[in-house]
């Protein structure tokens, strides 16, 4: 096993600090970020993946380190790729400007990759370690580690609802529950995200745009264009059609149904037919479907049916609840239809990962852990 | 108004820590903390009021001090009283020991004294001021202040939940949805309570004992004895019989009915006839009972029905939800039964005022607006 110094750790830290300003554009590759420092102890070049096609944190970094990357240690949070994609292999990059040591703080799931980069470099002659801050690496990219290693993407349900968890009146209607600084919240939220699932009969009540409302500006992005979720509609039924507000919004929409709709849908909707024998579209296999199309985070904005349905195939990872300080009793509708319990350990169990107050609202952010049921 | 120095401010503080070390055990009567000040600067007495029928802070404080309150400042979270109870006025003691000046963090809200007490200090020629710290003050004795001027008690609703709102399983049962730490949490919000409220519903499905089963060491109350608080139990249609629990177990009883109960009770039980027209017991009624009765904290702990009606009855101040980290469904029970809402608007409005985790639960507490409705 590897032992990191300080010195070590603080430059992986700074070379996070780097990935995580991919997280709004990088999909449906993984974040990542890379730092050199010389022998000497200096910072000589950094960079960061900033999108798909564009170069990989790797050649930003020796790009700015030049001739000084000799002899130097490369920090990358992500072991740098061994295969020729859309850019050359980063593996090679390094080999060639004569780095001294590699640290990754982890292995690429990719099977692409998979230690193959890593392979390259001891080869080279490379000093290479490995797992350094590698908790915090994997958090980062739990999207995209998840769709390589179990073909599904990280998967967060965004409920609303009011203290006593409802999250609708009687007659459906849910606008607002939750104050504008909390819809904000979920602008950003949407915005860290590859897609947005929602089903028909959300679009039928709410008839939402469920596109990202905020500017490249607010994101903190730059010069790089606003990434548009794919919008994903489950609609088994074809019941919608081409007049609801999302298929009139810019930006790529998913149909997923049992059959190709009679109606006449913009080029930018994709129809996925699901194959199997169900009358309704199989979660988990949308699930696979949405992972073999690059989907790493998938940010679900859903009914009550469709929530329960997700959390019943254990399908959900982190569920963001947006507490609105306000009671509106047993007649409105609830967070999710899940069968009837009959023991307390029949529950879904969560863990608690994140409190915090945004505008009026409470924000709890928790696990799903399907170990209780 | 009066200007009060940073000194004045450390000392009321004190006198305040004082006045809540009463906090388990003085009821009917309030939290009150004295602190003695001489001239010089230094403390020379300090006391609170421990029980009722005992000594008030004031003479505490003065019996510490002796011949030291001559020419001293006395700090005292509430005024002094000034009428002859179950212990002479303590504005009396404080103008025969000589002490030059006292400030009081607030009048007391009592009709019997309101403001007399500072007259008479005053008519003495000692220097009286007033309002130091009054919000820490009367956030202290909120129960007792509402009891005073409005005639009912603070009224805290306790309610325990999962996160998607469910009180209990389908089938009525709710041990346990929140953890052993959340249950010892709600021991002690009952020891600060000179009364806990309940319907007959709980009892028949839950058959609780509703005391207090922590010690006098685990209250840090010292050689006192630990209150029971009072057992209130909304019984309209006489449902309930004698062999429950809570009947069995030592400490007093009230139970609210229409009539007479057909059964025989206990002598620690005492019946109290609703005398209004309706079938149920009226929970306006009953709040100004209780007042009558020298109940300041009420403390809640009820199903869905009750809590609903006085929620509805705008007769919940505090809200304190302790929420379970599991997901239970829609099948389960809810936490109050309101009417159906039309509007967003007509949902009962909260205010957050602390969150915070006991054991794996949250803890979240609110004041309950009706601004809204």
């Amino acid at each position: 096993m590897s032992v990191f110094s300080q010195v070590d750790h603080q430059w992986m830290a700074r070379a996070l600090q780097l990935a995580a300003r991919g997280r709004f554009t990088t999909s449906p590759n993984p974040n990542v970020g890379c730092v050199i420092v010389s022998a000497s102890g200096e910072m000589v070049g950094e960079g960061w993946h900033e999108q798909a096609g564009g170069p990989h944190a790797e050649v930003f970094a020796l790009r700015q380190a030049g001739a000084n990357a000799r002899g130097a240690t490369a920090y990358v949070t992500l072991e740098p790729c061994s295969h020729h994609g859309k850019t050359p292999p980063c593996a090679e990059g390094l080999i060639q400007a004569g780095v001294a040591r590699v640290v990754a703080a982890m292995q690429d799931p990719n099977p692409l990759v998979a230690g193959h980069g890593l392979q390259k470099l001891r080869d080279a002659g490379i000093e290479v370690q490995v797992g350094l801050l590698q908790g915090q690496a994997s958090a980062l990219n739990r999207g995209f580690i998840q769709r390589m290693s179990q073909g599904r993407p990280w998967v967060t349900l965004k409920l609303a609802a009011s203290l006593d968890g409802k999250t609708a009146m009687e007659n459906g209607h849910s606008q607002w529950i939750t104050s504008e600084k909390a819809r904000l919240d979920v602008q950003h939220q949407r915005a860290t995200s590859c897609a947005i699932l929602t089903g028909s009969g959300t679009v039928m009540i709410d008839d939402p745009q469920l596109n990202l409302r905020v500017s490249a500006e607010q994101l903190g992005i730059g010069e790089l264009a606003v990434r548009q979720p794919l919008r994903v509609i489950v609609d088994s039924r074809n019941q919608l059609t081409p007049e609801y507000r999302l298929f009139q919004t810019p930006g790529p929409v998913l149909l997923a149904n049992k059959s190709v709709s009679p109606h006449l849908y913009g080029q930018q909707v994709r129809q996925w037919q699901c194959q199997d024998k169900g009358k309704r579209v199989s979660l988990p296999a949308l699930m696979a479907h949405l992972a073999e199309s690059g989907v790493n985070n998938l940010w679900v904005e859903a009914g009550a049916a469709l929530a329960g349905a997700l959390l019943q195939y254990q399908l959900v990872d982190t569920l963001m609840l947006y507490q609105a300080p306000k009671l509106m009793g047993d007649k409105a509708k609830g967070l999710a239809l899940l069968p009837s319990l009959s023991h307390m350990e029949q529950a879904i169990g969560l863990e608690w990962q994140d409190v915090r107050l945004v505008g009026e609202d409470l924000r709890l952010t928790a696990a799903v852990g399907y170990s209780q049921a």
